[in-house]
């Protein structure tokens, strides 16, 4: 299939992809998709009478959340994503041909700004990567029983701060906080020197349940509306200090930070691979069918202050060793409810080998093995003015979807 | 002061109080206050033009939430409280001469059904008593040691879940979940087998931040719109199994209990107590001047299907070793954003006798000394067809200002 858009071969959005993300041109704050470099205004395609089978209300995506878009369930939110593909494609001419309407409709990505895309009612992130949780207990406990005994039983999880999740291009400001060195008799305050990134995926929920309610993973599929890469910013002497007994806190609420565009679980479909084995086999509440982890290419790059960026990370969603589907009917087994927005992050994502881990700390393995930067500065963690970048693409047959990026700065404390 | 509202010398209602709730009647919902027996329709009201001052919006009371209220900011929700103690005195004949409007201003509480007061964006669960914190550390690890290294020097805490918050009078689902007796070689799944209340306040904020912006103790109360009671229900055998090493999860997102009434701060303000001395010394962020804690009478009973309630303890809400200025400076000190709604708890509130701990883990230590109920029954946790009811009230010198209560029926597992 070919759009009648241009659209690079690189290009993250082609029209395998068909996005949706919020956007503000001009001081105005509506919905969109995006092909090729272009952000589609879906405003402009419901008022010139594109989305008519639709019957939605007048200015129904003059919005600044996807939030009631996503609520008019998948029959909606698919057949629409269908439509875009359509009118975008070589085959057809009702909007290719309209050269006044493509002007209003397909605007310049570099004329306008992403928003965040959902209200994030709640967000949870889990601790999926078999490989993240080894390095994690290899390094502060003990490599022979790295992972514990809860592991491979349950997809691990804990509450994370739904407020201070941002989009890509909102800078983020050097946290403040309690430490304590290992030899010292008190805690100190002060700005956090272990700054570290986390790469991970974010599902968001497309369809919400009622307290007391869970859902199989048979069903859960129908209840994830997309994903978005996710950067789980973390401040590792903060969190040290703290996270004993009820885990981390003040380590991560600082802030989190998101791509803006959220590329559909239909989008990924051609994407999908096997789950890795897991062993010992897990409850059934908790058994799959079928291929339940999708094959994305994940990098990071840092880009130190007047300096190029250092790819530092390399990594693939497809390591993961729960799955999506399990991690969304492990939340609701005991009934806790879930609703449309909510975010719920993979945990840092870290493949086999020493280059595709997901976060400083076992990149430069605890400080010992500090990573070059392009300009001769070495990073064990995070500096104030570099901005790391996360990206995210599938690719298969000549088909690329992709998330664009997740971009920050870092500030300075003040 | 007194009002020409009758009101019982016991009730939580008096003059001194006005709360504000969100209530149900003949089908429809709008905001109140309560007064003795009676719920305040501020609709009425606000129509029958005792509020014009004020300039508020037509309908600003037809709200399913109290958000927007408390939106208004301090200057105006205080003065509105004051304007109704004013219009309930005696000595104002302003609302009390005027028969036709009362019967459309007072409704009898038997008549209504109280909502949720709030949407609440966050959930922030502290572990604040160190009554409470001692004891679970003696059960489940060292006596000598009951307390981790960074528990006096900051208030712990961990994000707990806002979508499951719900008001008195929503019945509590037995949840399922994994769980793995010490001996077994595997987890096994099914309807937990300790479930617990836990007897917490929490504070709902007035007043929202910008993300990397803190508050300090000198101005969190600034940031406090008022209070609730908080059952924060736990499941104890799912959590031993999973919160190792990132905190509670499903122990705790199945449900959590709150008193529909929000009892302002300034309606607390003659109950302040010193907090108690604490030692070592805080770090400067934490540091408070004046008197932070509040002399609130709290107590538990367990109301056996087809049995008379048992009292199970009473506790006070002064026993907190960390005050809500502590907790509210420290959660913002990293430049985490807060919400209007936003809602924090205390953490099970215990007290120095026996009698005046806050859960069943406690008050039967681990199971091992049951307490017995009216019907002859023991209970070492809660079962299917009880309910728990925790009360509230503050008292001194003729004036008293409650909560009045959070119930919950435990239903079966199905």
């Amino acid at each position: 299939m070919e759009s009648w858009v241009q659209v690079d071969a690189n290009s993250d959005f082609s029209i395998y992809n068909i996005p949706f993300g919020i956007f503000k041109q001009n001081g105005r704050v509506r919905a969109g998709s995006a092909i090729g470099n272009y952000v589609i205004d879906l405003d402009q395609l419901h008022k010139r009478n594109y989305l008519d089978s639709f019957e939605l209300p007048e200015g129904f995506f003059e919005s600044d959340t996807l939030n009631e878009f996503i609520n008019q369930g998948k029959e909606v939110t698919n057949a629409l994503r269908v439509k875009i593909i359509e009118l975008f494609s070589k085959e057809s001419g009702e909007l290719q041909d309209n050269k006044s309407d493509i002007e209003s409709i397909l605007i310049p990505m570099s004329e306008v700004e992403m928003l965040m895309p959902v209200d994030v009612p709640n967000y949870t992130d889990f601790y999926s990567s078999i490989e993240h949780a080894t390095n994690v207990g290899t390094m502060f406990r003990d490599p022979d029983n790295a992972l514990f005994p809860n592991w491979k039983h349950l997809p691990v999880g804990y509450h994370g701060r739904s407020s201070s999740i941002v989009v890509s291009g909102t800078p983020i400001k050097r946290p403040k906080g309690q430490t304590k060195a290992p030899d010292a008799d008190n805690p100190t305050f002060g700005p956090t020197q272990r700054l570290d990134f986390e790469l991970e995926m974010a599902f968001i929920v497309g369809k919400e349940t009622i307290l007391g309610e869970s859902v199989s993973t048979k069903d859960t599929e129908d209840y994830i509306f997309g994903f978005v890469l996710f950067n789980d910013w973390s401040a590792r002497d903060i969190q040290v200090w703290e996270y004993v007994p009820l885990g981390p806190f003040l380590a991560k609420n600082f802030g989190s930070s998101v791509s803006p565009w959220i590329v559909t679980l239909e989008a990924l479909e051609q994407f999908r691979v096997e789950t890795p084995k897991q062993d010992p086999q897990v409850l059934p509440y908790l058994q799959i069918e079928g291929k339940k982890n999708f094959d994305i290419n994940l990098q990071v790059g840092i880009i130190p202050e007047n300096s190029e960026e250092q790819i530092v990370s390399n990594s693939n969603f497809k390591y993961m060793y729960w799955n999506v589907n399990q991690q969304l009917a492990h939340h609701t087994v005991n009934g806790c409810n879930i609703e449309i927005g909510d975010m719920y992050a993979s945990g840092t994502i870290s493949g086999p080998t020493e280059d595709s881990y997901g976060s400083m700390l076992e990149l430069a393995w605890k400080g010992t093995k500090p990573i070059k930067m392009k300009d001769g500065s070495e990073r064990k963690f995070i500096n104030d003015g570099d901005t790391v970048v996360m990206r995210g693409y599938a690719e298969k047959e000549g088909m690329r979807v992709g998330f664009g990026e997740v971009r920050s700065l870092i500030l300075p404390s003040d």
